[in-house]
């Protein structure tokens, strides 16, 4: 009855826990939520009445130039006419799927990476490949090899504040897979949602900066904005444009325009820098309390539970048990005590390492964090 | 490099003429835009800081509870959880084409029908069967015929005020399809968007009120509400909301919440009937002042340029040109003038019947209207 890619259908498994984690009481770790102490006012008593009608697929004018503005800004080659806005970023990713996935199509992705990555590259029909990494993100030498080996289609990656690991790739890093790139014929999709949420000096400048074809960059206004207007935009290299742009008029006519209004606002507010400074320093805060919880009920004197790095940027820390174990079922005791966690295996893309958590830093309080923390070591130490 | 849906990429020819459209001092008939003066005043002054945060991928509680409510009222047997709130009914077919469609897969169109439901279906590989059918609607035995024969996927349907023909099914061909559909395999795809847009009496029943499966019903709030926000919603019989419901979670996460929000008090509104009786009343003005204008300058006497049967809902007339012509060059001349119709053509599935073209009268002012048809006698006079 149903199309063959229907048999390949996952559910989001942070959706179905974010569920169970919204319970009052329940302390999460699970999802990627912003916080809302942290999120601007939704000011939209000015919006003009012309934003009522339909508009254009692409976007409007103003927005679209102003987001090329930033991408040239970061060494982007960008006209206005390379953006499209997209109902959240997670759009773009099913418009690149739909543009380059067939049934067997070989995608190269870090692995870990972004679950819902990978489910819509999956449900597409894609072969994908797991680029050799280390905790510094992957080894490039063997990231040119898979290129030139398996010739995929697309190159997905999360060079800054990488989801779920957390890690951020260094210059050296970035301009080898530059350089690769450019020597094949693979599209490189550049994920980029966390790039303004970064606590500590961190190399930033996109992959995508000195390619001047073959490139797709993501970006959103859900991490430093307001998620539920579902505001995000894919640039792309010139010979990407018209057939991204036909797509998306066949997929929803155009992005709500309403929400696009704010994002321009947001973009060319006089203290936009100030805004994104505090609410830096508000993530940092609950980054740096979660490591501190993380060293006291999981780390140090001889029984450490744990190892991690401090992550520059982004919203998560990416967890290694010292002793793998069934992560699902740790999640399920954890429920039960109201506490939710991320297992770390449906972020791989072939076989999962079972040894791995991820846990968010942005929703929940100190305490909480403290209070859950002490609640997973708990679980960890009881078998 | 691309996928091979790339290749059946088109255009819609639609949005392509509405840019040309957009000129300013060019009457448009082309394409189907809700008139401003009509539309709800965009009240988004008290919406609850609440809808900031990401939410459910199916909706929000609330506005999926009130629609399936305005559905069970229609007699479609249709709860909560059935119901799924989409970035326009757009969205609803992307859905539905990736859940049920693969290359090849046999669809059941009218011809004509909906110009983008055909862009999508095309996309994803639809193999299109065109339903026979008159100036009354489809032939009903025909259409059991086919549905035997080729035993379609799907069977898309625009039962009231189709577009671009404008005709509403009578009810003992809703009732003989509804047989149809129940004794066949095929999943039927209802298309409502003009419901609400009626001027005279007419038969109304949904076709999916009395299927208890293999259903999906397609609604809007852009042709009686804003179609900024971009909300519409698409409910379906029990089998085929899960599925639907992760094909959502991949394609954007969830719908923008502001325009849910919106969507939600303009159901609830007091004064919702008055409303709607009051858009009633705006564009049966302009249809029927469209109505005299047809008359009085491609009607009667003795040389009469063309015939069209008067829409008892909806946004257009369908009118069959006297003598086929190429349609295409005649809008060219037509831009020249500044003046914009849709030729008929891409609207059919297969062989296209060049005497036809679509003429919307909600944008336009009865002056304009005027106007534009005495330049398109003109036009049709010239050669």
């Amino acid at each position: 009855m149903f199309a063959k890619r229907a048999a390949r259908l996952k559910s989001s498994l942070i959706r179905d826990i974010l569920k169970l984690a919204q319970r009052p009481g329940v302390i999460s770790f699970a999802g990627g939520l912003p916080n809302e102490a942290a999120m601007p006012a939704l000011d939209l008593a000015d919006i003009p009445p012309t934003c009522r009608q339909y508009g254009p697929s692409e976007g409007e004018p103003a927005l679209r130039e102003a987001i090329a503005g930033e991408l040239r800004r970061l060494g982007i080659d960008c006209a206005e006419e390379q953006v499209l806005v997209t109902s959240g970023s997670q759009q773009g990713l099913d418009l690149l799927a739909k543009l380059f996935i067939d049934e067997g199509t070989p995608v190269a992705v870090e692995s870990p990476t972004y679950l819902a990555a990978l489910q819509v590259f999956e449900l597409f029909g894609a072969a994908l490949h797991g680029l050799p990494a280390d905790e510094a993100g992957p080894d490039a030498r063997a990231a040119a090899e898979l290129l030139r080996r398996q010739r995929p289609a697309l190159c997905y990656l999360i060079p800054t504040f990488q989801n779920p690991a957390g890690h951020c790739y260094d210059a050296a890093t970035r301009e080898a897979l530059r350089t690769a790139l450019a020597e094949s014929n693979s599209v490189l999709i550049e994920d980029e949602p966390y790039r303004e949420l970064v606590y500590d000096a961190a190399e930033r400048r996109p992959i995508c900066a000195g390619l001047s074809e073959r490139w797709a960059y993501l970006g959103s206004f859900s991490k430093t904005g307001i998620p539920g207007l579902r505001i995000g935009f894919l640039a792309a290299s010139k010979e990407l444009s018209q057939p991204l742009t036909r797509l998306k008029q066949a997929t929803d006519l155009h992005t709500n325009r309403i929400g696009q209004y704010w994002a321009l606002r947001a973009l060319r507010a006089a203290d936009r820098e100030a805004q994104l400074e505090g609410l830096r320093d508000f993530y940092r805060q609950r980054r740096d309390a979660m490591a501190a919880s993380l060293e006291r009920h999981l780390g140090g004197r001889g029984d450490r539970l744990a190892d991690w790095q401090l992550p520059a940027g982004g919203l998560f820390f990416w967890i290694r048990l010292r002793r793998a174990r069934d992560t699902g079922e740790l999640l399920q005791r954890a429920l039960a005590r109201d506490l939710a966690f991320m297992p770390g295996d449906p972020f791989f893309s072939g076989e999962p390492d079972a040894s791995y958590l991820r846990l968010n830093f942005s929703h929940a309080t100190a305490e909480q964090i403290d209070a859950g923390l002490a609640t997973l070591a708990e679980l960890l130490r009881e078998k």
